[in-house]
Protein backbone atom coordinates (compact mmCIF):
# COMPACT_ATOMS: atom_id res chain seq x y z
CA UNK A 1 0.00 0.00 0.00
CA UNK A 2 1.40 3.10 -0.72
CA UNK A 3 1.85 5.97 1.56
CA UNK A 4 0.96 9.61 1.41
CA UNK A 5 2.73 12.41 2.25
CA UNK A 6 1.77 16.04 1.59
CA UNK A 7 4.93 17.77 2.92
CA UNK A 8 7.62 18.25 0.21
CA UNK A 9 11.50 18.27 1.13
CA UNK A 10 13.88 19.62 -0.55
CA UNK A 11 15.10 16.64 -2.74
CA UNK A 12 11.41 16.52 -4.23
CA UNK A 13 11.42 19.29 -6.88
CA UNK A 14 14.26 16.91 -8.87
CA UNK A 15 12.36 13.76 -7.69
CA UNK A 16 9.52 15.09 -9.80
CA UNK A 17 10.88 16.76 -12.81
CA UNK A 18 12.70 12.83 -12.96
CA UNK A 19 9.62 11.58 -12.63
CA UNK A 20 7.48 13.36 -14.86
CA UNK A 21 10.28 13.39 -17.74
CA UNK A 22 10.08 9.56 -17.06
CA UNK A 23 6.54 9.25 -18.24
CA UNK A 24 7.09 10.38 -21.94
CA UNK A 25 3.92 12.38 -21.63
CA UNK A 26 5.51 15.91 -21.02
CA UNK A 27 8.03 18.05 -22.68
CA UNK A 28 10.63 19.99 -21.26
CA UNK A 29 8.97 23.11 -20.22
CA UNK A 30 6.42 21.10 -19.40
CA UNK A 31 8.82 19.26 -17.07
CA UNK A 32 10.26 22.47 -15.83
CA UNK A 33 7.04 23.79 -15.22
CA UNK A 34 6.16 20.69 -12.90
CA UNK A 35 9.30 21.38 -10.24
CA UNK A 36 9.01 25.13 -10.62
CA UNK A 37 5.53 24.16 -8.32
CA UNK A 38 6.94 22.20 -6.19
CA UNK A 39 9.93 24.81 -5.22
CA UNK A 40 7.05 27.65 -5.20
CA UNK A 41 5.10 25.16 -2.57
CA UNK A 42 7.88 25.00 -0.51
CA UNK A 43 8.56 28.54 -0.64
CA UNK A 44 5.19 29.91 0.14
CA UNK A 45 3.79 27.20 1.80
CA UNK A 46 -0.28 26.69 1.37
CA UNK A 47 -0.48 30.59 0.42
CA UNK A 48 0.54 29.06 -3.25
CA UNK A 49 -2.34 28.02 -4.05
CA UNK A 50 -0.82 24.51 -4.46
CA UNK A 51 -1.20 21.25 -2.39
CA UNK A 52 1.03 18.23 -3.58
CA UNK A 53 0.25 14.60 -2.73
CA UNK A 54 3.39 12.10 -2.96
CA UNK A 55 2.59 8.53 -3.20
CA UNK A 56 5.15 6.24 -1.76
CA UNK A 57 6.69 2.71 -1.35
CA UNK A 58 9.43 2.13 0.35
CA UNK A 59 11.16 4.86 0.29
CA UNK A 60 10.53 5.24 -3.69
CA UNK A 61 8.19 7.72 -5.07
CA UNK A 62 5.12 5.87 -7.17
CA UNK A 63 3.52 8.66 -8.18
CA UNK A 64 2.55 12.33 -7.12
CA UNK A 65 -0.52 15.11 -7.29
CA UNK A 66 -0.69 18.85 -7.62
CA UNK A 67 -4.19 20.45 -7.00
CA UNK A 68 -5.71 23.62 -5.50
CA UNK A 69 -8.85 25.90 -5.24
CA UNK A 70 -9.30 28.04 -8.09
CA UNK A 71 -8.87 31.18 -7.23
CA UNK A 72 -12.09 33.72 -7.59
CA UNK A 73 -14.67 30.42 -7.49
CA UNK A 74 -16.47 29.28 -4.36
CA UNK A 75 -15.79 25.65 -4.24
CA UNK A 76 -13.81 24.39 -7.80
CA UNK A 77 -10.75 23.55 -7.67
CA UNK A 78 -7.84 22.45 -10.11
CA UNK A 79 -6.27 19.16 -10.46
CA UNK A 80 -3.03 20.55 -11.60
CA UNK A 81 -1.20 17.50 -12.24
CA UNK A 82 -1.20 13.99 -11.62
CA UNK A 83 1.60 11.79 -12.70
CA UNK A 84 2.85 8.13 -11.80
CA UNK A 85 6.15 6.60 -12.63
CA UNK A 86 6.61 4.90 -15.56
CA UNK A 87 7.44 1.41 -14.14
CA UNK A 88 4.42 1.80 -11.94
CA UNK A 89 1.86 2.41 -14.47
CA UNK A 90 -1.14 -0.20 -14.44
CA UNK A 91 -0.80 -1.21 -10.97
CA UNK A 92 -3.43 1.18 -9.27
CA UNK A 93 -1.25 3.84 -8.04
CA UNK A 94 -2.64 6.67 -10.04
CA UNK A 95 -6.40 5.44 -9.29
CA UNK A 96 -5.64 5.71 -5.68
CA UNK A 97 -3.82 8.85 -5.98
CA UNK A 98 -6.70 10.58 -7.57
CA UNK A 99 -9.09 9.33 -5.17
CA UNK A 100 -7.04 10.27 -2.19
CA UNK A 101 -6.90 14.14 -4.03
CA UNK A 102 -10.75 13.75 -4.00
CA UNK A 103 -11.16 13.09 -0.21
CA UNK A 104 -8.81 15.97 0.98
CA UNK A 105 -10.60 18.76 -1.58
CA UNK A 106 -14.13 17.33 -0.47
CA UNK A 107 -12.52 17.69 3.32
CA UNK A 108 -11.78 21.16 2.49
CA UNK A 109 -15.30 22.00 0.83
CA UNK A 110 -14.65 21.56 -2.86
CA UNK A 111 -17.22 20.78 -4.65
CA UNK A 112 -15.78 20.72 -8.34
CA UNK A 113 -12.33 19.32 -9.53
CA UNK A 114 -11.00 20.47 -12.94
CA UNK A 115 -8.72 18.52 -14.77
CA UNK A 116 -7.22 19.75 -17.91
CA UNK A 117 -5.72 17.30 -20.78
CA UNK A 118 -5.34 17.20 -24.54
CA UNK A 119 -7.23 15.70 -27.31
CA UNK A 120 -4.53 14.20 -29.83
CA UNK A 121 -4.18 10.53 -30.04
CA UNK A 122 -1.05 10.19 -27.21
CA UNK A 123 -3.42 11.64 -24.35
CA UNK A 124 -6.26 8.74 -24.92
CA UNK A 125 -4.95 6.27 -21.77
CA UNK A 126 -5.12 10.00 -19.61
CA UNK A 127 -8.52 10.28 -20.95
CA UNK A 128 -9.53 7.10 -20.33
CA UNK A 129 -8.45 7.03 -16.78
CA UNK A 130 -9.93 9.95 -15.97
CA UNK A 131 -13.36 8.90 -17.66
CA UNK A 132 -13.12 5.62 -15.56
CA UNK A 133 -12.98 7.89 -12.57
CA UNK A 134 -15.50 9.44 -12.74
CA UNK A 135 -15.32 12.56 -14.91
CA UNK A 136 -16.84 14.01 -17.62
CA UNK A 137 -15.93 15.82 -20.51
CA UNK A 138 -17.41 19.14 -20.66
CA UNK A 139 -15.80 21.19 -23.00
CA UNK A 140 -13.61 20.50 -26.16
CA UNK A 141 -11.31 23.62 -27.30
CA UNK A 142 -10.59 23.18 -30.45
CA UNK A 143 -7.34 23.48 -32.09
CA UNK A 144 -6.57 24.86 -28.58
CA UNK A 145 -2.70 23.41 -28.58
CA UNK A 146 -2.17 23.12 -31.97
CA UNK A 147 -4.20 22.96 -35.36
CA UNK A 148 -5.36 19.20 -34.79
CA UNK A 149 -5.14 19.47 -31.27
CA UNK A 150 -7.75 20.71 -28.95
CA UNK A 151 -7.76 20.50 -24.98
CA UNK A 152 -10.20 18.69 -23.20
CA UNK A 153 -11.61 19.83 -19.95
CA UNK A 154 -13.09 17.58 -17.32
CA UNK A 155 -15.42 17.93 -14.39
CA UNK A 156 -16.23 15.48 -11.15
CA UNK A 157 -18.66 17.15 -8.72
CA UNK A 158 -17.75 15.66 -5.49
CA UNK A 159 -20.28 13.93 -3.42
CA UNK A 160 -20.87 16.05 -0.01
CA UNK B 1 -9.32 59.26 -31.46
CA UNK B 2 -7.84 57.06 -28.68
CA UNK B 3 -4.10 56.76 -28.67
CA UNK B 4 -2.52 53.76 -27.95
CA UNK B 5 0.45 52.83 -25.73
CA UNK B 6 2.10 49.75 -24.63
CA UNK B 7 5.01 50.83 -21.88
CA UNK B 8 3.73 51.06 -19.36
CA UNK B 9 4.59 53.72 -16.61
CA UNK B 10 5.37 53.95 -12.80
CA UNK B 11 1.93 55.16 -12.44
CA UNK B 12 -0.13 52.53 -14.40
CA UNK B 13 -0.58 49.89 -11.81
CA UNK B 14 -2.87 52.25 -9.69
CA UNK B 15 -4.51 54.34 -12.79
CA UNK B 16 -5.50 50.29 -14.02
CA UNK B 17 -7.18 49.42 -10.18
CA UNK B 18 -8.83 52.29 -9.91
CA UNK B 19 -10.28 51.88 -13.31
CA UNK B 20 -10.90 48.43 -12.92
CA UNK B 21 -12.53 48.97 -9.52
CA UNK B 22 -14.59 51.92 -11.22
CA UNK B 23 -16.48 49.42 -13.52
CA UNK B 24 -18.39 47.96 -11.06
CA UNK B 25 -17.63 44.55 -12.71
CA UNK B 26 -14.57 43.29 -10.82
CA UNK B 27 -14.15 42.13 -6.61
CA UNK B 28 -11.28 43.76 -4.57
CA UNK B 29 -9.56 40.50 -5.10
CA UNK B 30 -9.96 41.16 -8.95
CA UNK B 31 -8.93 44.72 -8.86
CA UNK B 32 -5.63 43.64 -6.95
CA UNK B 33 -4.73 40.77 -9.61
CA UNK B 34 -5.32 43.63 -12.57
CA UNK B 35 -2.94 45.97 -10.80
CA UNK B 36 -0.40 42.99 -9.78
CA UNK B 37 -0.10 42.17 -13.11
CA UNK B 38 0.72 45.48 -14.68
CA UNK B 39 3.15 45.24 -12.17
CA UNK B 40 4.76 41.87 -13.18
CA UNK B 41 5.05 43.37 -16.41
CA UNK B 42 7.16 46.78 -16.13
CA UNK B 43 9.27 44.04 -13.44
CA UNK B 44 9.95 40.97 -16.05
CA UNK B 45 8.95 42.82 -19.40
CA UNK B 46 7.83 40.61 -22.17
CA UNK B 47 9.10 37.55 -20.29
CA UNK B 48 6.06 38.62 -17.46
CA UNK B 49 3.71 36.82 -20.68
CA UNK B 50 1.81 39.98 -20.27
CA UNK B 51 1.04 42.60 -23.14
CA UNK B 52 -1.04 45.67 -22.00
CA UNK B 53 -2.75 48.22 -24.38
CA UNK B 54 -3.27 51.72 -22.63
CA UNK B 55 -6.43 53.16 -25.06
CA UNK B 56 -5.92 57.11 -23.88
CA UNK B 57 -7.13 60.51 -25.10
CA UNK B 58 -5.73 63.59 -23.95
CA UNK B 59 -4.28 62.13 -21.36
CA UNK B 60 -6.90 59.98 -19.77
CA UNK B 61 -6.99 56.77 -19.64
CA UNK B 62 -9.96 55.43 -21.07
CA UNK B 63 -9.66 51.88 -21.07
CA UNK B 64 -7.15 48.68 -21.35
CA UNK B 65 -6.30 45.85 -22.32
CA UNK B 66 -3.66 42.67 -20.74
CA UNK B 67 -3.35 39.77 -23.46
CA UNK B 68 -0.46 37.28 -23.73
CA UNK B 69 0.56 33.84 -25.36
CA UNK B 70 -0.87 31.09 -23.98
CA UNK B 71 2.08 29.01 -22.50
CA UNK B 72 1.96 25.41 -23.87
CA UNK B 73 0.42 26.41 -27.26
CA UNK B 74 1.66 26.58 -30.49
CA UNK B 75 -0.06 30.19 -31.32
CA UNK B 76 -3.38 30.84 -28.62
CA UNK B 77 -3.63 33.59 -27.02
CA UNK B 78 -5.50 35.07 -23.76
CA UNK B 79 -7.37 37.94 -23.66
CA UNK B 80 -6.85 38.12 -19.73
CA UNK B 81 -8.44 41.61 -18.93
CA UNK B 82 -10.09 43.89 -20.67
CA UNK B 83 -11.95 47.01 -19.21
CA UNK B 84 -13.35 50.36 -19.82
CA UNK B 85 -13.46 53.19 -17.34
CA UNK B 86 -17.42 53.16 -16.36
CA UNK B 87 -18.09 57.01 -17.90
CA UNK B 88 -16.81 56.18 -21.28
CA UNK B 89 -18.61 53.20 -21.97
CA UNK B 90 -20.62 53.35 -25.20
CA UNK B 91 -18.53 54.91 -26.98
CA UNK B 92 -16.83 52.06 -29.00
CA UNK B 93 -13.44 52.60 -26.72
CA UNK B 94 -13.52 48.94 -26.23
CA UNK B 95 -14.64 47.20 -29.18
CA UNK B 96 -11.67 49.98 -30.94
CA UNK B 97 -8.96 48.30 -28.09
CA UNK B 98 -10.27 44.64 -29.07
CA UNK B 99 -9.44 44.92 -32.18
CA UNK B 100 -6.09 46.65 -31.67
CA UNK B 101 -5.10 43.61 -29.34
CA UNK B 102 -5.97 41.25 -32.32
CA UNK B 103 -4.35 43.02 -34.83
CA UNK B 104 -0.84 43.32 -32.29
CA UNK B 105 -1.64 39.36 -31.65
CA UNK B 106 -1.85 38.34 -35.28
CA UNK B 107 1.01 40.49 -36.22
CA UNK B 108 2.89 38.36 -33.53
CA UNK B 109 1.32 34.85 -35.05
CA UNK B 110 -1.53 34.63 -33.01
CA UNK B 111 -4.02 32.22 -34.41
CA UNK B 112 -6.77 32.22 -31.87
CA UNK B 113 -7.60 34.44 -29.22
CA UNK B 114 -9.56 33.24 -25.92
CA UNK B 115 -11.51 35.16 -23.25
CA UNK B 116 -13.61 33.87 -20.62
CA UNK B 117 -16.37 35.41 -18.63
CA UNK B 118 -19.40 34.30 -16.21
CA UNK B 119 -22.37 32.73 -16.94
CA UNK B 120 -24.85 35.22 -14.33
CA UNK B 121 -27.06 37.92 -15.23
CA UNK B 122 -24.53 40.83 -14.48
CA UNK B 123 -22.23 39.78 -17.48
CA UNK B 124 -24.82 39.66 -20.31
CA UNK B 125 -23.37 42.92 -21.72
CA UNK B 126 -20.35 41.50 -21.58
CA UNK B 127 -20.95 38.79 -23.33
CA UNK B 128 -23.31 39.98 -25.92
CA UNK B 129 -19.98 42.62 -26.41
CA UNK B 130 -17.31 39.59 -27.21
CA UNK B 131 -20.46 37.94 -29.53
CA UNK B 132 -20.60 41.36 -31.44
CA UNK B 133 -16.74 41.08 -31.71
CA UNK B 134 -16.79 37.87 -33.08
CA UNK B 135 -16.14 35.72 -30.70
CA UNK B 136 -18.19 32.40 -30.49
CA UNK B 137 -19.26 30.66 -27.30
CA UNK B 138 -17.01 27.25 -27.14
CA UNK B 139 -17.45 26.28 -23.96
CA UNK B 140 -19.81 26.56 -20.49
CA UNK B 141 -18.31 25.26 -17.57
CA UNK B 142 -21.66 25.16 -15.78
CA UNK B 143 -21.58 26.04 -11.78
CA UNK B 144 -17.58 26.76 -12.36
CA UNK B 145 -17.59 30.21 -10.11
CA UNK B 146 -20.33 29.00 -8.39
CA UNK B 147 -23.40 27.13 -7.74
CA UNK B 148 -25.49 28.81 -10.72
CA UNK B 149 -22.58 30.90 -11.69
CA UNK B 150 -20.92 28.91 -14.77
CA UNK B 151 -17.40 29.89 -16.54
CA UNK B 152 -18.02 30.37 -20.30
CA UNK B 153 -15.15 30.55 -22.88
CA UNK B 154 -15.67 32.34 -26.00
CA UNK B 155 -12.77 32.10 -29.20
CA UNK B 156 -11.78 33.86 -32.41
CA UNK B 157 -9.92 32.42 -34.86
CA UNK B 158 -7.66 35.38 -36.39
CA UNK B 159 -7.70 35.70 -39.92
CA UNK B 160 -4.15 35.10 -41.42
Amino acid sequence: MPHYRDTLRADDPAAIAALVAGTGFFNEEEVGVAASLARERMEKGPESGYAFLMSEHEGALLGYACFGPIPGTASSYDLYWIAVARETRGQGVGKALLAECERRIAAEGGQRVYVETASRAQYAPTRAFYERSGYRQEALLVDFYAPGDGKVIYVKALAR
